[in-house]
């Protein structure tokens, strides 16, 4: 929990970086985060818990292995425990995410785009 | 959870009553409500519980008992589990709240300002 408000689109024009979520604030055990995204991330799952994207600003593809998710300013989207998804920002895009504490953005893949959880300045 | 995109001000449009809090989606057992509110809501807490509020539209006052916070569209604001709260919106607020499932609106106070979660049409 963060005690006092928060704004999203100010937290936002505080992330310099793509790909490196931030926390907002917490609920309970839930982290909610913001992030800026650009290009395309990793193929990967979270075999243990659902995963909600709400997009802020712009326009972010979910690729799921039989579709594409597209998401506008606005809409809501939960990537349930275990489906395998590769978000991509063709243009730069600004999300909040709301996942439990501990998930990590590469969730089973691993690797280099793996980043801890950092918090805003 | 909600298996396709669901978009914030589309749902909000389709929620007739003040008070009435709908679900969005759900994140494994947190459900994301949206709702429309206006007027004076009653004291109350939720033991249990933090709840997140954000403001879509509008002005939000959570009176505390030592402070009011006041929230404006894009601001997040955590009320603490036990915390009691009252909410208070002098012209009409749309908002999205997040907490398990299963928490009440009006916490432990019940009363006749008690809601059930309804299922956006």
């Amino acid at each position: 929990m963060t005690d006092d408000v928060r704004n999203i689109r100010t937290a936002l024009d505080a992330v310099a970086h793509h790909w490196q979520p931030h926390r907002l604030t917490s609920v309970n055990d839930y982290d909610v985060k913001v992030a800026k995204l650009h290009g395309e991330f990793v193929w990967h799952s979270h075999p243990d818990t659902d995963e909600l994207f709400l997009v802020v600003e712009g326009t972010l593809t979910i690729q799921l292995r039989d579709r594409d998710v597209v998401l506008g300013p606005s809409d809501v989207f939960v990537v349930p425990r275990g489906v395998e998804h590769c978000p991509r920002a063709d243009d730069e895009v600004s999300i909040v995410l709301v996942e439990p504490r501990g998930t990590v953005n590469t969730g089973d893949a691993g690797g280099d785009r793996t980043e801890p959880l950092r918090e805003l300045p």
